[in-house]
């Protein structure tokens, strides 16, 4: 059975082209679990007067980003935070892949992930992932592949490093389809999978492929594990309607990682050149803060990158310091201010996870509440409840102004 | 625009087949509503030492198990523990009534309620219920029923007896259909409806029918008031998708109840043996407990029939005695495990309720909170906060390890 699943769709009919700023400073996977030898969760532990007094001028809750028990990637959670469900706005591996290391995909775009892989002399696949070569052989082996290969269509391929042994193609040009299984047979001992098309659209795409895969063999044949590729995860690339086209937002993104400025560029946000260091992204949001814009999204990653490796103390740190930044975006003034996360990454667990993330949100019209701490706990008991993260963008346009009456 | 309701949907995709053991302990309506001249409800008078040192341990909550102000009947109550969503995967109660009397159903079988009724002279219903005859009359007359009535068809009938003027009607063959109205008439002082099929696919089923209560009638023509029977809620009985299938969980149901055994054998968990009282059970769960098994469902009935009766105290008893059984369970250290129940049943009502009920969720990964105290009002302070039933399994499998990522 189905029902009418997204509340979103009535903000993009309620909203309208004026109103407030409203700031999202994203902690990345800054939601964590309590460890008992160090006394609380890394919110509790960390000193944040900054952060603890701008929860005293908020209404605070909790996000259950995409739903009970599930564990939210990056990509789905901040889609989700932007307002676009990730159970109707899916971005597939490919596309991720190739948003990740910046490539700027384009309408029909086909992208799939690549392995370097070692073939042998009968064809088989011997090791998926080339003994997993360091990531200067791959942007070499990738550099002679673009020098050597060409394919002979209207159109253009580009094949880019990832990290040791992957990559990202991309095919550019018209009548493609991402219509097509994988290559990468997933197991040695067999030879990888010829590019059929699952369809008659995806003919061209296939021919093309093969071509691409025989030519880089030829090109690599000298080398000794590296000689060959996998490919998987085909996806022919369809822009999502932008922020501007839903919400009326006119959209900035002051982030350093390429996944989470592809996400902000597949939105249509525009996206501040790489300003360095978390320091220098607060001053860039200060700097460009001003008429252009009406949604800035700050984006902080080392909360979860820490979270990930388990280092409980440097995601304190690093709490600690964005708390002492926080003052520089409260200076600014804006109608909304938002602390959140995509999702949490425990660093009791060393990995993301499905717990609920802490939430503020300031205002004007915020409905402050009594809770005086930004953490897991304290923000359990805050007037935002509990409740699932596409309600967010929602309740950010509403508390800006951007929203009209539902109804006479 | 619409998509799958269903979280469960999204749990089936990211399921994995390893993972940690979950053990669910239903405590069969076990949420109440306070007795003010008991000073709280039934949790909160009962002594629980040990309930309640695992909820310091537990992430608390409650469930709100179908919906608001929607009162459970079991069937939807466990269906919704085990992640199966009521308003979708309905049981009518032609299946739950003969699942309710251990009566193993076949694919295909067509199941209705049947009610021993007296018809008077002029053929028209004058008691729906026989009097309330006795059980045991029922089951002599069903028995009669069985040795004398014959259906000339290539299949076989049951009739059995439920209780008082209760009985099923279970019709096993090729070609039938549950397409077929009742023949109770709801009122007396008419005569029972013709079994009219529906739909051409119920002519062979309606003609049986009809029979089969033409034959009956014969059969108890010298009986005083049960001299007929009435038929209801006519259903065709197709297998649910199973935990093994959705979740990739071994069950094993350890109750002493058929419904519960019946709604267990529908979702493919293996069926343990009638082990006698609670105490056996909680014995069998940890005789059990081992390498065969993912997921530990043990149900407890008392606590609901006490309430029914509105027995305040022997309610409070039997919590007690569940109470001291519990340091059994947590001794097995089960990766998940959970106390909840199916639905309220307040012994101030005397039967079941809509009432959120409490639940706790104990695992390594959990976000225990403060609550100290077992009970409905402590857990509306707990991390899991006030939510759909439906959530329950989701969150179990996360605790357990059993979901992968969502998306990159």
């Amino acid at each position: 059975m189905t029902i009418p699943l997204d509340i979103s769709e009535i903000w993009e009919k309620l909203a309208i082209p004026r109103g407030g700023k409203i700031i999202y400073v994203v902690l990345d996977g800054v939601g964590g679990l309590p460890d008992i030898s160090r006394g609380g969760t890394e919110l509790q532990v960390a000193q944040t007067p900054n952060l603890d007094a701008l929860a005293k001028q908020s209404s605070c809750g909790l996000l259950e980003i995409v739903g009970p028990g599930i564990t939210p990637g990056s990509g789905p959670g901040h889609l989700t935070l932007f307002g676009y469900h990730p159970l109707r706005y899916s971005l597939g591996r490919g596309v991720l892949s190739a948003m990740g290391i910046d490539l700027e995909l384009q309408e029909g775009d086909v992208a799939a992930r690549a392995n370097f892989a070692t073939i042998d002399e009968a064809g088989k696949v011997s090791d998926r992932r080339a003994g997993r070569i360091a990531t200067e052989l791959n942007q070499h082996l990738c550099q002679k592949i673009r020098d050597k290969v060409e394919l002979d269509f209207d159109g253009e391929f580009f094949f880019k490093t990832v990290s040791e042994h992957r990559a990202v193609l991309v095919l550019r040009g018209s009548g493609l389809s991402g219509d097509l299984p994988d290559t990468d047979p997933q197991q040695t001992g067999i030879a990888p999978h010829e590019p059929q098309p699952n369809s008659e659209a995806a003919r061209l795409t296939a021919h093309l492929v093969s071509t691409f895969i025989d030519r880089v063999r030829e090109v690599l044949a000298d080398e000794q594990s590296a000689n060959g590729i996998l490919l998987r995860g085909f996806e022919q690339y369809h822009p999502l309607p932008g922020l501007g086209d839903r919400f009326k937002l006119d959209g900035v993104c002051i982030a350093d990682y390429p996944m989470y400025r592809g996400v902000s560029r597949l939105l249509g946000m525009k996206i501040l050149p790489h300003p360095g260091g978390v320091e220098e992204r607060f001053q860039a949001l200060a700097d460009c803060y001003g008429d252009d814009f009406d949604f800035y999204f700050l984006h902080v990653k080392k909360t979860d990158s820490y979270g990930e490796d388990a280092d409980f103390d440097h995601k304190v740190k690093t709490i600690e310091m964005v708390d002492n930044l926080i003052p520089q975006v409260t200076a600014l003034n804006p109608d909304v201010l938002i602390v959140t996360a995509d999702h949490s990454t425990p660093s009791t667990m060393g990995k993301h996870s499905w717990h609920p993330v802490p939430v503020m949100l300031s205002a004007a019209t915020a409905k402050i509440d009594a809770v005086d701490s930004f953490d897991e706990y304290s923000c359990m008991r805050g007037s935002l409840g509990t409740r699932p993260g596409t309600h967010l963008m929602g309740l950010a346009l509403a508390h800006a102004g951007r929203l009209e009456k539902f109804g006479a």
